[in-house]
């Protein structure tokens, strides 16, 4: 079956959750925004697309720090409102230059950090 | 630092989303919705529970089917408008009968389909 972005289903500002997962090491690096023309940008270019809700505008991941995600695979969910980007990710994927943005962890009622910025 | 849901953002429903992922095999299973309350029922309980945007009730993952999610670790991200759950996964977690809901590829511009439902 052929894909059209306008067959997913996205909230009412356009926009549709992406994570982003490690296509090696299988890590979930981060969850953004995308909109149909980001995931039609994203599948053309094969360098993953968002939409940057703050500025309003494409957010090409790693444009300006160089922290690119390579495409390797598109998956969309049973309810097509949910994305995940299989990607070669260079560099740290978070913009605290930690490698994932979840390095929190939430145990015994308190919050533990799991690893520290990379240098 | 001790952890408190109101502290987490979430959007104008009051919700934020949750991606749960299977603690052994890494894979991403499902995303779905959790809201402040849901959050700490989680906590308590170590049984995965989303909100229900559908039905707007609590919705405890497998209450019906038996394909529950045991917590085994909460963690957040960076801006602490995402979550992701790390769990045990028994039987298939999505509602079609398969191991994940992201069963579905865009490959050169077609949806491809990755598993079948579990028999």
């Amino acid at each position: 079956m052929s894909f059209d972005p306008s067959s997913l289903v996205y909230n009412e500002a356009g926009l549709i959750p992406c994570i982003a997962q490690d296509a090696n090491s299988h890590e979930v690096l981060m969850m953004a925004w995308m909109n149909a023309d980001s995931i039609s940008q994203t599948l053309e270019t094969g360098r993953v697309t968002y939409w940057s809700r703050s500025r309003q505008s494409f957010w090409i991941k790693g444009e300006s720090s160089g922290h690119v995600q390579e495409l390797v695979d598109l998956r969309v969910d049973c309810d097509r409102d949910c994305l995940i980007a299989l990607v070669n990710q260079t560099g740290p994927a978070c913009h605290t230059n930690r490698r994932t943005c979840f390095y929190t962890a939430i145990r015994d009622g308190d919050e533990v950090e799991l690893m520290k910025p990379e240098v």
